[in-house]
């Protein structure tokens, strides 16, 4: 099946099951306008907009874990539901923590409100997000969906550890590479791990295979970042919309630039100088290219791709047309734009 | 039992209990730091601090309602630590919202780390919140367990409803009486009620008998907040800590003032010259007894405290000494400074 097959297949039922959450709230002045409009619903004067709701990865991985796992999707909503919103919590905190002013094209929440209600907004998603995952009692066992409860915690704390460590690393001249993967498994690496694994624990209802499936997800959501800091650099600018220096010259900390940085005189110079033009980005990649920076990321993405496909078979789940879906979903990934 | 001996039975246990579970999380760099530093048991540096560490009253509230309502208060500890997390939580967020850059004497957590580390430390101590609640698994059925998962969503969505409300009053020309009640009932006395709820819910293991203590909760907390409005206005500042006049000055709509501008047009007139000096403040004050503004603010707060007694008193909680601690207990929240 193709990924535009299985989105079809799924995300109609989970944004229906997503707007159902939200609906159920109480309300007060523009308070729900301020969740609809991240979620892609509603425009700022909270009248329907038809543009891009993102592009929903995890929870479209949640939901095949729980049916490559042995169970019916449907059960895990609920899940997939709590990790979409809890994504868009944290989209809207980091767009503020970053001083970004656009998202999917839109302005963004604290761009359109201002920050202390985009504050408020993200803490709302937040709860949100407890709230759709609480739903599991409805379609699991009161067993998984304390479990899950467990994970997603788990999965909240790693987050926000991630996030203060990226934060750190602005103004941290050496970041050794052990500290990077710590913070890529806390910000982005988690939130999949814990959709994968808590799909495959709805699913089959076994957390050692629920456990399999949690250590796929992490080393997936490592190589996927990886992929993110190759095309940070080396990316073509026409397909991931945004100027291949901008790491470069934002003196971004990813993998292939620690690398460089240990071991390039050139680059650590270019680095201190802390001038941003462009002669800067050709002697940085000038000097990343004589280290071998690309081949070393490319290697280490590779290396953890394949460690997350030989998580998923470990788990000794059946073979399956869900399992293929879901194998052809993670190839895909390795191919996104953005 | 006087308050200060109830502090002494109760609090030494929640401390120990709530330090175990920031104990038990993954660290990275100053991560915990930041959320030790709120809950009073460091300095900014990490080391030890014996200041003040807020008064606990709301875990208090909840441990004397469990033990009320007739349970052991020790089975509550983690829903005692979930809602201090809570409050520290929303104090985190609150003081970047509101500019503020001291708490109980020490500068807030955006003024020693900045506004993008003290979200996400905002956004950690609500996930520690969720964390020491999903302990009641512990020491509860798991039905318990999710029903307060339950009440905590709800009162989480309150919280922010509630403080969406607040920022909003401030650039809102007319706010009505009924408007300010809910934005209350969310900001202020969800918290008190959630604490309520879940400490009967936990000692009763009755659902309805729990609402009665919720709705004591609820009419506790706006008659509280009713009595910081007085305090705001006519509160000797030598008790408050702070000018009786801030609230004038801040131009707050607290529920006299609001009383006041329904009712005079001379504290209108004032209000919309936005001017800050201390004319403005003597003005107000004539116009604000002009229309009998402190009789009408004393009468509601009695009223909602006497609805709150009428309610844990339908409770038909048999009288004990746990439950004349706890009228004690809400009795000296009326003469409390700040």
């Amino acid at each position: 099946m193709l990924v535009g097959e299985l989105a079809q297949r799924y995300l109609p039922a989970l944004d229906d099951y997503m707007r159902t959450v939200v609906d159920s709230l109480p309300d007060s002045a523009e308070f729900l306008t301020m969740l609809r409009y991240p979620l892609g619903w509603v425009q700022a004067d909270g009248t329907q907009y038809s543009g891009s709701t993102g592009k929903r990865i995890r929870p479209l991985l949640l939901l095949l874990c729980a049916e490559a796992a042995g169970g019916d999707w449907r059960a895990a909503l609920p899940a997939a539901a709590a990790v979409e919103f809890l994504h868009n919590f944290s989209l809207i905190h980091d767009d503020i923590q970053d001083d970004s002013p656009t998202r999917h094209n839109r302005p963004t929440v604290w761009k359109v409100w201002n920050v202390p209600q985009a504050i408020n907004a993200g803490d709302s998603m937040f709860a949100l997000a407890y709230e759709a995952l609480l739903r599991l009692r409805e379609t699991s066992t009161p067993e998984i969906t304390l479990s899950c409860w467990s994970l997603f915690n788990h999965t909240n704390f790693e987050l926000t550890r991630g996030q203060h460590l990226d934060m750190r690393f602005e103004n941290q001249p050496i970041v050794a590479l052990d500290e990077y993967l710590s913070m890529v498994s806390g910000k982005t690496a988690a939130l999949l791990a814990a959709s994968a694994q808590m799909g495959a624990l709805i699913g089959s209802r076994d957390a050692e295979i629920a456990v399999h499936y949690g250590d796929f997800g992490l080393n997936l959501g490592i190589a996927f970042q990886i992929h993110d800091d190759i095309l940070g650099i080396w990316g073509d600018t026409s397909m991931t919309g945004k100027s291949a220096s901008t790491d470069i010259l934002a003196r971004k900390k990813s993998l292939p630039i620690l690398y460089g940085l240990e071991r390039s005189v050139e680059l650590r110079a270019v680095y201190q100088r802390q001038r941003d033009d462009h002669a800067d980005v050709e002697d940085a990649m000038t000097a990343l290219n004589a280290v071998g920076a690309l081949d070393y990321a490319r290697t280490a993405e590779t290396d953890y791709y394949e460690r997350a496909l030989q998580s998923v078979r470990r788990s000794g789940t059946e073979p399956s047309q869900s399992f293929d879906n879901l194998l052809a979903l993670t190839h895909v990934l390795f191919q996104r734009a953005s």
